[in-house]
């Protein structure tokens, strides 16, 4: 066998740390003294200290002199790039399944007031107002804080996408997005998210992944969610959008249509399946080859909140198992207090439920690691039971199942050799994470997102030890707060849409 | 009239920050290009930018030549210490009214078990172990989390609480401290709870204060309560226990005795009140004159949880109400899936509800801004009220309630003349806090624990931008872990209790 030419050193390797891996029934575990290697956007292998691979250069040569005499350690294999490990936890980027990245513009504006209010009086007046440009800025503004809490991908539905996928592109984040419409807007509206969809899927080097993105049952007609699965299985998009937000919009839907919102979006066809749903197309443009794991493929339909999901909808769940996925984001839910998604139920019939924060006009920030912990927190309420939702469920929920959720299960959400590396390091050493006693437990409930301290997509390292290096944030906030006077304005009396459940 | 002697320069200068204040009606609101002048450990004055006082050194001689010529900007007052406050928003310093401050040392330790199994099988064996220097190197770690996460005031409920003592005299902070005490422990552990009271209030400068601590009306008998109500009267100390946790200890309180735990507690006179309750005795050690609210004197009993008080106890409450008040402990609720604190039938009836976060062996941290955030949030959802508990509303628990809770209402809490300089300066600049709609929001529910820059207790800074100044972590975690295979043996089968609630 002909060797293959030596590929060179990697382009970076982490040295030293401790990382979070899943074994092969999907178990999370930890590696001790850990060696991750990336090459090409890809992790090459994890490897604990004393095994780490010989230097990449002699691998398909071991008789070739040892190339290892660098300025590294002795075991550190050649990189263009290393990372101090040590004292570090090593974790896949945590995935933010459902937010609206804009709305950072409008953190704070509406307080304390119920759903209705929320969205009549102060969100959809508001957002009349909204321009593309406040929407480079907000989500700008967005990727900055994602970045600085340990976030590597999110799912973004909102308006005026191609400046989010713009901002994605040059911020280094990955994401999922997708253009949002209601029946309101005419045909226009579908035809647009279908346009940014076909536009955008794979850009920024594969890290752009697309879908439809009707924004809910009750504010898009049967119609229109019958004509978006018809495109969404033609095209080979996702479908990303809200249901069941709580239980008064399933009793809202329950009265108007005698059907649940789920069974309203299984009667439209959009639970159907036939997608390869993973937002890239058939063409597929380099996401990496994942790890042969049965949930390579991504999902179809990705349901917002489900906090509304009964009983009954469990068998029409099932019948899509590997299918659909469910974001939920606790901190909204206890804010206009609804109960959480059911998590206990969807994890029965196999539906995996990734986390997320919605936007920042009704969770206030883009905290994910707050995510986890409040899901392992809200379902241990929801359920009378301390034992549920234990912290490495939690991990489980923000690792493989957060990928799953944004169509990408094969690719991310795992320290594992062909996955992309999406990696952050967080650091334990602060009085509030020691001792530890059980690493899991610290990692979800003690640490906070202040602790990443650096942050890495397809290989490339967007925050190094506490500092951004790809979004200016001073420049970004200032912009952005001159303009609010003008996107606060609510004189007009206009809104775009009338929220009724 | 003889003017006074010019005092000289102030301790502490804080200028250009936000500074969180009280109006007459206690309504929080906010004081823009503030500075805030401390002298003696007292807060002097927090002014608004174009009205700062004059140099100190004028104030009783308008016409002594100007002494403000120093290296300081034209506006800022003399000071030994001069902090620029600009892009920060000055609070009173945070209050834990309930931790056992040492149990980091078991933080992690017991996870994802219900209440019985926690105490029975994981704490109460381990506490067997306990050491007196494990007490040092827990609260030592304790209090550099505390300093760093903005809480300039703990009340304790521990075991040899004489370490805790001598923790928060080196580190600076300030504590209401109760010796812990079982009725199994015969009648030396009430004996041992009333010495270190007496002979450790005042301690630090009037930093420390003290109380009787017995545990909780289910480990503590009817007549230990009751002469734990006598002796608190008899020296003018406030009582700290445990009470009505949740509501199947209420249930279990009322099958035994047929009556709830708070009426178990008046009935032992805990409720009647007559001591002073400021935990300094009648010749109260120094700490500030307060500013003259009608809540200056501090309560006689702090009761820990609560989550299980029924309506039938409120007028048995209300009857006390300025002698008694609740801590809650938000996090630990949703834990072990208990219902929150009633704080709203506990407003109504005018009961401070202070911030807690019980020990890390059940919150997994000392953050007591996140317990602010699910006060909020947990209040919402229990009450089905996305109106309920505003930010503003959750300030007043964090500031004058929590200082109310552990007796020091007149004294801290409030950034006001006359106050004690327990002040924590917060960064709201990071990309998770932009831009401010709501000051109030903001602060409630995008700033976390991390962003708190400076903290300062009594006019000291304990931590200047970011840098702690009183504790080593690594060399106090690095002990403490050393030790932690000693203290986590459980093979002898021993435990300090048993749990039957």
């Amino acid at each position: 066998m002909t060797p293959h030419p030596a590929p060179g050193p990697a382009d970076l390797v982490i040295t030293g740390c401790t990382a979070l891996v899943h074994d092969a029934e999907e178990r999370v575990g930890f590696v001790e003294d850990a060696t991750v290697v990336v090459r090409d956007g890809v992790i090459e292998s994890v490897t604990a200290g004393g095994d780490a691979p010989p230097a990449p250069g002699n691998r398909d040569a071991p008789d070739t002199p040892d190339t290892r005499d660098t300025p590294h350690a002795p075991d550190t294999p050649d990189a263009v790039e290393h990372l101090d490990g040590r004292g570090l936890v090593a974790l896949p980027g945590l995935v933010n399944c459902h937010t609206h990245s804009p709305m950072v513009a409008l953190r704070g504006l509406a307080e304390d007031v119920p759903i209705d209010t929320w969205f009549n009086e102060l969100i959809w007046p508001v957002e009349s107002n909204l321009t593309e440009r406040d929407v480079t800025l907000g989500a700008r503004l967005a990727c900055a804080e994602l970045i600085r809490g340990g976030v590597t991908c999110f799912a973004d539905h909102y308006f005026a996408m191609d400046a989010v996928a713009d901002v994605v592109a040059e911020s280094g984040m990955r994401a999922l997005l997708g253009q949002a419409f209601f029946s309101s807007q005419g045909p226009e509206g579908r035809a647009a998210s279908l346009d940014f969809a076909l536009r955008r899927r794979g850009d920024a080097g594969g890290r752009v992944t697309t879908c439809l993105a009707p924004h809910a049952p009750y504010t898009v007609d049967d119609a229109d969610l019958a004509a978006t699965a018809r495109l969404a299985r033609e095209h080979g998009l996702p479908v990303h959008l809200h249901a069941a937000e709580d239980r008064a919009q399933t009793e809202q839907s329950l009265a108007r249509h005698g059907l649940t919102p789920i069974e309203v979006l299984a009667r439209a066809g959009l639970l159907d399946g036939d997608g390869d749903g993973d937002g890239n197309g058939e063409s597929g443009t380099g996401t990496g080859t994942g790890t042969g794991t049965s949930t390579d493929t991504g999902i179809d339909l990705l349901i917002a909140h489900g906090t509304g999901i009964l009983e009954r909808d469990l068998p029409v769940l099932t019948r899509a198992a590997g299918r659909v996925a469910v974001a939920s984001a606790p901190r909204t839910y206890l804010r206009f207090g609804w109960d959480p998604t059911p998590v206990r139920a969807l994890a029965r019939i196999g539906v995996p439920v990734g986390l997320a924060t919605d936007g920042a006009a009704s969770n206030n920030s883009l905290d994910v690691w707050e995510s986890m912990a409040l899901t392992a927190l809200t379902q241990k309420h929801a359920e009378r039971d301390p034992t549920w939702l234990t912290s490495r469920q939690a991990l489980h929920h923000a690792t493989l199942q957060s990928a799953r959720a944004v169509g990408l299960g094969g690719h991310i959400g795992s320290l594992a050799a062909g996955r992309r590396a999406d990696i952050i390091l967080v650091d334990l050493t602060g009085p509030h994470t020691r001792p530890v006693h059980d690493l899991a437990a610290t990692l979800v409930h003690s640490a906070r997102s202040a602790d990443v301290r650096t942050t890495i997509v397809d290989g490339r390292i967007l925050m190094r030890d506490g500092e951004l290096l790809t979004v200016d944030v001073p420049e970004t906030a200032r912009e952005l707060e001159e303009r609010l006077p003008a996107l606060v304005e609510r004189g007009h009396g206009r809104r775009i849409q009338q929220y009724e459940s």
